[in-house]
């Protein structure tokens, strides 16, 4: 059984691995699979029909939409958000573009993650990162629009043409 | 009568219109109105004496000081941040400066709204911007400081010229 | 006794001063130690061991992590994030680098502090920045990555080297 701490609303079609916790004040959506040994903090939102990977760690106050899939030993650190509606406005149908967080992922506190962005294996986005294009594996981005301090080189060129973060 | 989830605080004297949700861990304060079928995500607070719009949707994590104005058609983004204080210092008078933002606005996740800043007509804040001046109408900003990408010339110049974001 | 408001989370061992409030939905963790007439608004995370000085203000959805050290008459606005782990990685043992914010500091909606840092007496960090280095007494700085734009020259020049947030 997870360790669900009062104050959470878990919907009650979740589905848990073994050696989980929810802190207070966290709200986990209906068929949202979460994996092994997931520890989530306080104040969090989970989107309906996410899956969290094995020994994953969300802290406080992020925000993942409907549809998010987040990998295994990804850490997501506090206030982080992420994004699925590229255009939003009020009364208009959208196309929703959760997003994809591969293996061994790190995104900083305070990160924004575009609509439709992969974050591939292994990935760092730097705290206050605001990401609008998909990161590749083991590279660091940081900075609003996100641009890339660590990683390989051709990549690098395509991520330093100006880039809008909308 | 509004659907009103559990683990929320809605002040008895807020006014609500029909077909109006909150969803958890949210505040409400004192005198504030809101319309109808307006959508109020979990983790939002709302400050006192303030006005929500009609069909207007509040996402989750979104803070609103006192005396917002938040007009019809408005898609606020998760984890932004509205502000009312231009110079923040603890035991120090201030005047409050809130929000003011117009009908059919869209603010992307994160935004942060600096004191004093109307967001006209239809205009578009990109996820993660740091809006320090008022934003045209139907014109659209990003970055920090966020400036124009898309919006008519003259105003863009202006939006060009050096910016601090305090 | 403090004013502690329905659906909070307040662990035992908390030791408030005089005239303190706290507003729903905020936890405060093991052996906080918060001084007389300070004001912790909702839906903020402190962590344990922490200290927070007289008068200071925490706004709301404020994450700080544990051993935060907060002066007296600090103002910190909504949605800020403090840090204290620098290079996170599931796993991996970290040694963390709690925040110290000296007194009469004032921190902007939405900053974000990176871990290590240590804000010195009466600086101000504008909306929306991430502070990467620690920043002098009575400076302001702004930006991602923050920059200073008002205080002493040297301390400037050593600013404007560039930077990166991570």
């Amino acid at each position: 059984m997870p360790n669900i701490q009062p104050y959470t609303v878990v919907d009650s079609t979740v589905r848990f691995g073994v050696y989980c916790v929810v802190w207070h004040f966290t709200s986990i959506g209906f068929a949202v699979e979460i994996g092994d040994n997931v520890c989530i903090g306080s104040h969090v939102y989970i989107g309906n029909f996410s899956n969290i990977g094995d020994e994953t760690r969300i802290q406080t106050g992020v925000f993942l939409p409907n549809h998010s899939k987040v990998g295994q030993r990804v850490f997501i650190g506090p206030n982080a958000t992420c994004t699925d509606d590229k255009h939003p406005r009020v009364g208009q149908p959208y196309e929703p573009q959760p997003p994809i967080i591969e293996d061994d992922v790190s995104i900083g506190a305070g990160a924004i993650i575009l609509p439709g962005v992969t974050l591939h294996k292994g990935c760092v986005v730097g705290a206050g990162a605001v990401v609008t294009h998909d990161v590749w594996e083991n590279s660091t981005v940081v900075g609003n629009p996100a641009y890339e301090i660590h990683g390989e080189r051709e990549y690098k060129n395509k991520w330093n043409r100006k880039q809008n973060t909308i």
